[in-house]
């Protein structure tokens, strides 16, 4: 195939675009790949429609290669399949509605969980059926309250969701290991450096999950390394590695301290620094007491949990919810506390905590044997020297606190980094939640029926072509893995001989007749410099210049990524770019 | 590429669906290409979505063929761009309609005029830049008051839409020839029985339209065609002939009759029929003179417009709309009736019209010289012998009756045949409308701005699956042609021999090495019967059966279209498929 740029529907840009803020939206803009239409909807021109098809087609080459099934599910549907599983009110405000001409309500699909169970449960019935895996690249909505960063989270998105159907976990676990494997070919191919991390589950239900996260410094998720190990976990996932209990026989008994106007762990430090023996005080040495609510799904009043951390860290709820799911966390507000007067404000110590009937849990870090300045239960009093096992004892622990670099790995305890990411995938084994809605049972060899069990695996696609340009591109422009690029050839004609142009038409015919796509820049009106800008700005791999050099037979071949270049002999150059 | 029935995610079904009026409906649901979600909307199984996607292959290869670039807009749009143009309130209750979380209007694309105009307008700028053409391959949504018919026509479809940016007329005319070829090449490699016919432009305005009509009795588009020239026209496009004149000379005067309580034709030809001299009248005798309202676009006061039909035609208010296009027509209701006390509801004669001050257009089956009953344009009264050119001269003709088979082809007078047919394409010359929206200029030679002049074209891709399966099918199931069935040979294994399905597992990896596409039938415990209906039902062109005669080196290949059967040797078998 060859596109020439004197007529190819592009118009690259100088400056960046006003709304753009990290670089594959500044990039692909630029360099004519999408257009804005409104915030997080865009447009894809030729170039980007390139790229965008051909990240498709690897994700559907390796969906196909190990057995899964295409389907296409409409993006408008009613109603009644979201309210049957509760979606159509806990998406809230992410959640596009709409009525039809009958006032009908109807949503655009964000994610099709129940549209594949339903599907299934329509035509299958035997456990001979199963397993089978259905897939669709497809484009999905998503109302999200700051749509950002151009096409990494818009509002309208193609994306590949596919779901396994089970008949026992053994085979979940085998279709989830197939989608994994599959995963890592399809971001291999995509030229993507990525870590795969522990993740939870979230508002889904379900027990085991890990991301795909593209390391990128503009990613909006956060993960944990283990530099020793390999050990990785989505921040939130971070389980946290309990420590080694303390010898605390020799701490003195607990103390209850006046400590008027204390509410927070800063008055509360400076406070202490005044007292005998306190004046090394830390925040890190005071235990700090989280109250939330728990809703449990499908319980009608929620669970009050206690939340000790060390003073030093602030609790990180999503790390909490995660940890709680699929539980969700509601704030413990003024109202609340008036309803329960043993919880004292600002006052919260983990001493009494158990005998009032309350359910308290520490982090990790609080380890048995600590010794904690905290709360004494009563307005404008602390306890110092409370030691964990002596003077309360948690129910258990949570990984509650916010998660730092340098903690130490749960695995083999070595200090973890944290980076940031661009979630890319998601494989998830989602369990019976949906097949529960839905009833979808099949007939088990011995007649009787069995709930089907299910996973759920997610790529984003257009998601994944600015994910590869955030972390392929350079200050000159993008740099796409030859897989997904728009060519496999930048032919550049240069000058104004006529000569060179007829020498560069027919390069190009012969690297189309070697099967390669060519992108041709035959513009007499451009000059050499411009073309040169585009060339790097649009990134394809190899950029072959026809110019000077064609008079002694040479052309001039350049690599995007590297800058290297040579000099090809003409009669060479088809051999060396189709090898 | 090989699909083993074993683990194809597929269905069959015995009985038609419950729903389904038409064939390709029943046999896409019952075949398992596609399954109902909700009215008008479809999932598409993997046979389906293979037809869907050879389907739209076959229109990209066609229009990237004649240089058209491929884009990729947003379905999810704002209101401001519709609202510009006045579609917003035009679309009328077809437009599905919604509010993001911000309360903003959007829509779901039912087309995309504005959305190319304004991209065309944001990266073009001299008239060095034109022509260019742009398509996508995109879901589209209208809310159709009846949708009908499967996914002949739904609510949520794939449609190719493309759009042609010339300077002049001249450039549109090459545009829409090159349109006009692509189409004629697709719907020939789609195996479909087409015809071009003339078009009205309908609400869209601009000046030459065709539309490609798949005869089909389950069409909802009727049209004329000649049996003698190559006149073809939809029907709401017909132009109709005008008659040779009659000589009236003889014709005696006009004369008032009494006829009390006649307000319909039927009833006026009845006290007709007892008048002497009159005892022949038919309905055709009489004319019949219709008051609609026109509403020209941008002006505030509709023209108020009679129209004089033979009284043995209805008016085709359709095509009179496409007669007055781009002005729309409004009923004359009791109202108007009173607000004009010249027109005599049930008694309007052509005789007294002009002086009156109101327009009055005739068809061209009204023709010089003929001879009337009609109203007398008073109350109870008609009047017989009133002549054309006589006793009343229309301001024009204007093809406003319905069209029947027989009617004279308006080209060479032959009669004309009329049939229905489902619209699959439709290539139009817009015009500047849109152009003029938005103000899309380019620089032209010599500096002054240019007004871009626009083509639409579209061809319904899931539409289009329908088609060809409403026109290839038998009582048996679906007869693909062989470039979007979604297998080249369907291989059916029978029996309970081991040796059979290892053979034909060999034959079906020798196939696929050859480049064909396998639907394996390896099902152990499916009967032979079951097989075959299954294969017949599917509909792949080539149905290839390995069972007894396997023992002696033969097997049976079947044609699926002409039901022919013959015995092919074991060792010529791949040949003889792939040749």
């Amino acid at each position: 195939m060859i596109s020439r740029m004197s007529s190819l529907f592009l118009r690259t840009l100088r400056d960046d675009p006003a709304d753009a803020e990290v670089p594959s939206h500044k990039l692909l803009v630029r360099a004519g790949y999408v257009r804005r239409v409104a915030p997080g909807i865009y447009s894809w021109l030729p170039l980007g429609k390139m790229v965008l098809d051909n990240v498709a087609r690897v994700v559907k080459e390796e969906m196909d290669r190990f057995g899964a099934q295409e389907v296409h599910f409409p993006a408008l549907l009613p109603r009644e399949f979201y309210e049957a599983t509760g979606r159509w009110t806990e998406y809230g405000e992410n959640l596009f509605r709409l009525k039809d001409r009958r006032g009908n309500d109807y949503l655009l699909g964000p994610t099709h969980e129940e549209m594949f169970t339903l599907l299934v449960k329509g035509e299958y019935s035997s456990y001979k059926d199963l397993p089978v895996n259905l897939y669709q690249i497809q484009t999905k909505y998503r109302d999200e309250a700051r749509p950002r960063a151009g096409i990494l989270r818009g509002r309208e998105f193609v994306m590949k969701d596919s779901y396994s159907f089970d008949l026992d976990d053994e085979g979940l676990k085998r279709s989830y290991e197939l989608h994994r494997e599959a995963y890592i070919r399809i971001f291999t191919r995509l030229g993507m450096d990525y870590r795969i991390v522990s993740a939870m589950s979230g508002a889904m239900g379900g027990s085991a999950s890990e991301e795909f996260l593209a390391p990128a410094p503009t990613g909006e998720d956060t993960f944990v390394q283990c530099g020793n190990c390999d050990y990785a976990a989505n921040t939130e996932a971070f389980e946290g590695r309990p420590g080694t209990e303390i010898d605390a026989s020799a701490e003195p008994a607990a103390q209850v301290y006046e400590t008027p106007d204390t509410p927070t762990i800063e008055s509360l430090v400076t406070l202490f620094r005044g007292f005998e023996g306190f004046e090394q005080t830390t925040a890190a040495n005071t235990l700090k007491n989280v109250v939330v609510k728990l809703r449990h799904p499908g319980k009608k009043d929620p669970e009050i949990l206690v939340v000790g951390v060390p003073g030093d860290r602030e609790v990180d709820l999503k790390r909490l919810e995660a940890a709680v799911s699929p539980a969700e966390i509601e704030l413990f507000e003024a109202e609340d506390f008036a309803k329960h007067p043993a919880l004292v404000r600002g006052y919260i110590g983990p001493q009494a905590l158990a005998e009032a009937g309350y359910t308290y849990q520490v982090d990790p870090l609080v380890v048995p044997g600590s010794s904690w300045i905290t709360g004494a239960n009563e307005p404008g009093r602390h306890a110092a020297h409370v030691v964990y096992g002596r003077d309360f004892t948690p129910s258990g622990t949570i990984g509650a606190a916010e998660v730092r670099a340098g903690d130490p790995c749960p695995r083999c305890g070595s200090p973890v980094s944290i980076d940031r990411g661009i979630e890319i995938g998601h494989i998830f084994q989602l369990g019976r939640k949906y097949a529960d809605a839905f009833g979808l049972d099949v007939l088990g060899p011995d007649g009787k029926p069995v709930r089907v069990t299910m996973g759920s695996y997610g790529i984003g696609v257009s998601r994944a072509v600015a994910a590869v340009a955030e972390q392929r591109h350079d200050a000159l422009g993008l740099v796409w893995p030859r897989e997904i690029a728009p060519a496999d050839v930048h032919l550049v004609a240069t000058g104004k001989d006529d000569a060179v142009y007829e020498a560069a038409a027919r390069i190009a015919a012969d690297l189309d007749a070697a099967g390669l796509r060519v992108l041709f820049d035959d513009r007499r009106s451009a000059s050499p410099g411009v073309k040169f800008k585009d060339a790097e700005l649009i990134g394809v791999p190899t950029i072959v210049v026809v110019g000077k050099g064609l008079a002694d037979g040479v052309i001039e071949v350049k690599d995007r990524a590297t800058g290297e270049r040579r000099d090809v002999p003409l009669a060479e150059l088809v051999a060396t770019l189709a090898g």
